[in-house]
């Protein structure tokens, strides 16, 4: 006799899955907290690593099936040996996936189906921040375009683009987060 | 008879090739405008991947040396394959990775040498903001705390730390930017 196995997938997000987290954090609040983590070690001029390996969520500290590395460098017009992205482009990553997994995920949520979705993401930056080259010049990125298209019932579409204000990544960004930075001798 | 050759590299940073950017940009500001790039593409569920190829610069379109692949996923708690780094440890990878290398090079250029750097981050996440359980909650991080352990001249430990200030990620999250955000059907 077959068993009859309900797996309840939308766009490849385990329903099941994210409605238990959601029942045990609606349940006790308390849950929603999260700290996420990294390390980075300098390795040489524009050259360093950052290495994740646990977070804490759900009330407890978890690790990842595998520690990650991700390795940031400069291109050569920013003295450095182009090995690696560099940390302006690891925003804008980080920024893409954000927006897209919010996306989907809250598009699953609530039945809506995506076959294919791609993003182009494209920021403005003036160098003289950063050089210190003046005073007036924003140091960071002042507007990013995040461009979307995607593949999903066309009535769809401007549902799809209000899900994306969900992105904890596009919140920190439009909303700023403080952050506090000490040095200490090694 | 041996030829002479002078590298004026400190921390790793070769400075005649920063000085060189800077002049250009002092003499012609225009030139500090950048536009940094990534496209992302949904593979399933919370997994996706950015790729970064090229940037404009100095007044022309520059190709990195390869192109760059990061990939996201989320967690098991999070409904998904912990296939890489989620996007907000990516953000924390985006911030380590930047102001590290903006202490590095601007300690380089003021002569302050650096012999060992590493930085620990921890950023505050409530996932009721993502989830939509609260409107009250934000949905990005509140705070991040960047702890540098650095192997330098004990004198300059509180100018290190100022020097973190340029770091366009970090200005970028402590300040804000815009995001414009599209969607159209493919």
């Amino acid at each position: 006799m077959a068993t009859q196995q309900t797996i309840s997938k939308v766009n490849g997000i385990d329903l099941d899955v994210l409605q238990e987290t959601v029942s045990a954090i609606e349940k006790n609040p308390g849950l929603g907290k999260c700290k996420f983590r990294a390390s980075n070690k300098w390795i040489n001029g524009s050259h360093n690593r950052t290495r994740i390996t646990s977070f804490y969520g759900a009330g407890q500290e978890m690790e990842h099936r595998q520690p990650f590395d991700l390795y940031a460098d400069e291109p050569p017009v920013l003295a450095g040996d182009d090995e690696a992205p560099n940390p302006v482009e690891h925003l804008l990553n980080a920024l893409a996936g954000c927006v897209t997994t919010s996306m989907v995920a809250h598009a699953a949520v609530r039945g809506i189906h995506i076959e294919e979705l791609e993003s182009q993401l494209e920021g403005d930056l003036d160098l003289r921040g950063f050089l210190g080259l003046s005073n007036d010049v924003p140091r960071g990125y002042t507007n990013i375009r995040v461009r979307f298209k995607v593949k999903a019932d066309a009535e769809n579409t401007e549902r799809l683009k209000r899900l994306t204000e969900y992105s904890p990544v596009l919140n920190t960004i439009t909303h700023g987060a403080r952050v506090d930075v000490t040095v200490e001798p090694k």
